[in-house]
């Protein structure tokens, strides 16, 4: 079982590393970009015979106190049950 | 339209970050995690009027050219039509 997180910087937070990332991806020629926003991800794979509620709890509550800044940063978490 | 991209360190790459995240999950308390691994997130925002197959491209090219380093990561493009 594999839990993937998500975390990006609120709305209205200020980015400077994806207007730093912008700004290169613009003079590279790309010119039909309105934004780039940048963030985190982590996969978390989980000891066999975890079941998919415990590893999305689990992956909710460490996203919470390990992963995000819940000041500045929202979180998201998706399970992958496939592996 | 959005194109998200996912950058992950390739299979066999140490990744001492994520060591250190699954360390501290531990001791917080979270025994039932085999793995953490770290990577980035971005999400690139295109003007209005570009097409699917257009972002699909652009943000596969800038993937490859600026985000990721193609020597030791990986990266995932998904495209979210829906803004």
């Amino acid at each position: 079982m594999k839990a993937k997180v998500y975390v990006t910087l609120k709305k209205g937070v200020l980015d400077p590393q994806g207007k730093a990332i912008h700004h290169s991806a613009e003079l590279l020629g790309y010119s039909a970009l309105a934004d780039i926003r940048q963030g985190k991800y982590f996969e978390i794979s989980f000891n066999d015979g975890v079941g998919e509620a415990e590893a999305r709890e689990a992956a909710e509550t460490i996203g919470r106190d390990v992963l995000a800044n819940p000041v500045i940063e929202d979180f998201q978490v998706e399970i992958e049950s496939g592996s």
